[in-house]
């Protein structure tokens, strides 16, 4: 799966645009810039090193399957992974999963207690947001980009959805409510990456509305493969697996993914990376 | 002091203000809105019934001053509001301050317990940068606006300044380390306030740089009066009374405040509510 029919290389694709997403983070918020002190390193610790960074690479995917340049989606690319790194940080505080792990090291307040973790991911919170301003596109590009980070991250979005699951954990959740929870809870910022790569590159209403429908398709198969792999060492009564069936939840899987790779076809031989990303999604092992 | 000698009646002024601010910030997050449920309702817990909306009222004055209409400022003024309660929110957490009473009620924690008051938190930082995209002016002063309350919001700013208190209270402090912090902690979004209301209300280079100059004073005036009225029943041993001594608090308040009023000469009439802002804060006794 990982080389297409005609040759594509996803994996080096994918080591390829998370190293140029971790460079661009390297300069956004530099070791030794202006205000950093404490706080920056606390902001770092929780930004480096990165995982696949997945919603970036989907994010400048986007803007490259439209034509345009990656540079023009690379701040948007940074802020989602921001987001992302600041929703870890604040999940992980004793008072949400009490996690004291995090990709291999200390969790952030375990690496420097809880109130500067509090306050690093309030800032990466925040700081996403100038970062997301930063395109070369277009001040209306931007500040569209600025609302759909907004509205992916917010009550809206991702922050909804952790509340929604907050209540969950007090209650037995059903299919629908499960679906409702990962549509804001993981997949707002999936979608919202996707969105915003379009929106830079100059995406029409028409593609806009394809890549969009790609996203949400991607962020299910997404949320869905991880409660797969989740389960086989740790079930969890609140999981696809646990809701719908192993069975079931492959197939829902397969059908997100075909779905959302027929999405792509009007968009051409540009947009073999995000293809390939969606059916690297379903057959991921880790 | 609230009446001036042209009848100017800033008490009249400032009710008639916060009274139109939390009329938007009451459309802007409405109580059965979408996407609202149990976050909303937290959200909104903080937000009202609010403060003097100082912050918003600095802004809304500061475009007045350049005879701009109020409505251009109100949305940023609302999101340095939504800013400042969640700061808060935040700070009032256990591992921070660890508060249980904000403004006459439980503090949003003791209400809705410590994860919901952490995500109401988040939530509110998130949607300011919404809040602040929203205003009727063009797409370039709005993109403005949002990198201003990053700056005022983030690590550059407030945020970094509570991290800096933060160490403080492990050690001595001293003047100059002192006005560093509170120049982050609270001038930050008070200067940023202001420049906001400036920038929607199409000031130039010059009148942006005269205001930024009255709100950075402005803020210093607003925490010496702040450690002078605390002072009174809980001495603080990292305070300007403290540290300074009450006298020449009272009297570097004095300075910045002729200063700041200096500062807003060149407007003319139109910057009354201004001027009479800072001799207000001067003279406060709550």
């Amino acid at each position: 799966m990982t080389t297409s029919t005609t040759g594509f290389d996803l994996i080096a694709y994918m080591k390829a645009r998370a190293q140029e997403v971790d460079q661009a983070l390297d300069e956004l918020l530099p070791q030794r810039g202006p205000y950093m002190g404490k706080i920056g390193e606390a902001m770092r610790y929780s930004l480096f090193p990165g995982g696949k960074r997945f919603r970036p690479v989907l994010c400048l995917a986007a803007a490259e399957a439209l034509g345009a340049e990656r540079r023009v989606a690379m701040p948007a690319a940074c802020a989602f992974e921001m987001i992302h790194c600041f929703s870890l940080v604040h999940d992980d505080l004793p008072c949400m999963d009490d996690d004291d792990m995090r990709r291999g090291k200390p969790s952030c307040h375990k690496a420097y207690g809880e109130a500067m973790a509090l306050l690093a991911g309030d800032g990466l919170n925040t700081w996403a947001f100038h970062v997301a301003s930063q395109s070369p596109a277009s001040a209306e590009a931007n500040l569209r980009v600025v609302r759909e980070l907004a509205e992916a991250t917010g009550h809206p979005g991702m922050i909804g959805g952790q509340v929604i699951d907050l209540d969950g954990q007090h209650g037995s959740v059903d299919g629908p409510q499960l679906l409702a929870i990962h549509r804001a809870k993981t997949g707002a910022l999936i979608r919202g990456a996707v969105r915003c790569g379009a929106i830079l590159g100059g995406a029409d209403e028409a593609r806009l509305e394809a890549l969009t429908g790609y996203g949400e398709r991607v962020g299910l198969v997404f949320q869905i493969t991880d409660d797969i792999l989740d389960a086989a060492d740790d079930p969890e009564p609140v999981s696809f697996p646990a809701l719908f069936g192993l069975e079931e939840s492959h197939r829902m899987a397969r059908e997100a993914t075909m779905e959302a790779v027929a999405l792509l076809e009007p968009l051409g031989g540009r947009a073999e990376p995000l293809s390939s990303l969606a059916l690297y999604l379903l057959d991921r092992k880790t």
